[in-house]
């Protein structure tokens, strides 16, 4: 759907590609300050009258299966349905609050973009629900990463678990819409949940991480470590206890939950053990996205100002920068009424990423090695926003 | 000590006055590449030689008491010495690194600052472990917040357990160096400690936040509720676990943890209960600080430019802004000579917000509500800091 606007383009490098994605539009309908209003479900609804309000929802999202296929499959069929029916219990309110605020006596203003938030929240975790309860006879296999986009009168929500990433190029300006979630940003929260917990590291796993591997021989002697969910080191007098592996090893990218899964957060993964053990990581991998958003109310856009989506193939790879250079530069080869110019620049994000096959494997241009993951790609036009995401 | 320099006013309301103070200044002391070093406590070391470093810390903290007087005077006594203990292990390298840094493989750099902070953390831990210890023996009764700040090395640490309040006013600026650590503001650490441990709540807490009270008669209704760990608002149908109360209750200074205090953190309370329950607080109530850090490198200095410390009793009638212009108006009025000037601005600082008794209480000259609280201040004169931190 929408290929005329959204460029979406999948270049997988994997055997079977566990990079999936989805895209569509549907309405939220509903009488004013009534409980009628039905969602239809990827159809126009009937046409309007004076009670009658519909507003369009954009939704788009890139799923990164690992360890199969299973989760990112189900996630990119399911997802939107999920969070059609979470916006459709808080719809009325929605609409009702554009203009003001639910002041409550025990809380501050509850405001339309909070509903939103909590309807993508919610979506992503009776998504997760679900993928428990039917992994067996559905046989859900893996996990995957989900990073989704809606828009919405006229603000963008970005919803992440994982470590895809979403970024906003208006004009010269580059807006990060998501950060990686990965083990080792999110520290704390991993920390903060062992300490409460100590029963999930089974003692195979510390809650403390040493500047360097620790064996044998250390015990006894004083090595720098970092204490759980602490800023600064201090010496530690190393015991038998502290040999065991960290519960985050590394930084950024590189860093591993319990020396298995390079994301904190994803869908799935109910079954995921420590290799060669019976402990489940599955309670540190939370599947509650981070939700950022930006409203295009004061912003005015032209037809080279897009959201660019991507699966950590692409941006392992890539710069911000570099991903915005190559878009800005087809973009200005091809004239503004052209329907394709969007996919085009997502099939040289693409392209770019995967490089040419030669002697030395897989390379990029600048002659660095290309991608060696499956890559998605989504670059979607945002001066449509205020145009599509009407009231009737 | 330093009284010259330092100048801290303390005016209790309270027929026990629970605030407490502590200023001094210690050496660290060190031979170059060495390890016999020996920190003089309190006294000067020996005069320098060429193998010998030594470098002054200045130490001030505040200690806000609550339900008993004893974990404040505890930590009002005890916390230099935890701390200097914590420095003195890392003097050696904090003196080598202070020019360069320990590169490590499995973790970006560590610098001096990361070792200072890291000592100020494990300050505050290890003398909350020694009040869990010596609780009954030394009837070290209830709790305290502390807000602790040393300059060491042309630079401010201000590591804060609490809801007391630290500011720098540097020429016309004003820079926070902490911020209040109630359960509203740690709504996420709070909420994820119990989502991992949920035993900690006994079936007498719910980790969801309601955005009104949850009554019998609300069973079956759909009422807006924020999920644990969630940043966005969602209709839950409300079940006979709901009416329990929120782990984390109100907003800001208000909030309560558990329905009973108004603090996130801070030292003692390993006793404290809720009221008429055997349930324990002390697992949330960590006595970890958060340590900001403010280099004064490039930043040029007058008389005139101060720390601002104090305890909520004085925050909770004044703002940043008004603190600051309080200060001025008497550094103003008193000559760089006076030696008087900083503590005469901390005793208007104090005398403002107790205000003056009158038929209708306490008020402040603006006729508001003066604190009904204990009230320490602190005013701390900057310039003076490249002076006393040099090396020997």
């Amino acid at each position: 759907m929408q290929s005329k606007y959204i460029g979406c383009v999948n270049g997988g490098k994997s055997r079977y590609n566990e990079d999936q994605a989805a895209a569509s539009q549907f309405y939220l309908s509903c009488g004013h300050h009534t409980s009628n209003g039905s969602v239809t479900n990827n159809n126009r609804p009937k046409p309007p009258n004076s009670q009658y309000t519909e507003v369009m929802v954009t939704y788009m999202g890139i799923f990164d299966g690992h360890a199969g296929t299973g989760a990112a499959l189900t996630a990119s069929h399911l997802l939107e349905t999920h969070l059609q029916e979470k916006l459709t219990e808080v719809k009325e309110n929605i609409l009702e609050l554009e203009e003001s605020e639910i002041v409550t006596p025990l809380h501050s203003a509850i405001t339309a973009d909070r509903l939103i938030v909590g309807a993508l929240e919610a979506a992503f975790c009776s998504l997760d629900e679900q993928m428990a309860r039917e992994r067996t006879t559905f046989a859900i296999r893996g996990g995957c990463t989900a990073l989704v986009a809606i828009f919405l009168l006229n603000t963008l929500y970005v919803a992440n678990a994982g470590d895809c990433r979403a970024i906003l190029s208006i004009n010269d300006e580059i807006v990060p819409m998501s950060r990686e979630l990965c083990p080792g940003a999110e520290m704390q929260r991993l920390q903060t949940m062992a300490f409460s917990n100590p029963g999930l590291l089974r003692n195979e796993f510390s809650n403390r991480s040493f500047c360097r591997r620790i064996w044998k021989e250390d015990i006894g002697k004083k090595v720098l470590c970092k204490e759980p969910m602490s800023e600064g080191w201090v010496y530690r007098e190393v015991t038998s206890d502290d040999i065991r592996s960290p519960l985050v090893r590394g930084e950024g990218k590189k860093s591993r939950l319990m020396d298995t899964i390079g994301v904190s957060r994803c869908l799935g993964d109910h079954d995921l053990l420590v290799f060669g053990t019976d402990i489940r990581i599955k309670p540190f991998l939370i599947p509650l996205p981070e939700v950022k958003t930006f409203n295009f109310n004061k912003t005015s856009l032209t037809e080279n100002d897009v959201l660019i989506m991507g699966s950590d193939g692409l941006w392992d790879v890539m710069s911000n920068q570099d991903a915005v250079s190559i878009v800005k530069a087809v973009l200005q080869q091809h004239t503004t009424q052209d329907p394709l110019r969007y996919t085009i620049a997502a099939k040289a994000l693409v392209a770019h990423s995967r490089g040419t096959a030669s002697d030395k494997g897989w390379r990029m241009d600048n002659d660095e090695d290309a991608s060696f993951d499956d890559i998605t790609a989504f670059v979607i036009p945002l001066h449509m926003v205020k145009k599509v995401g009407i009231r009737l």
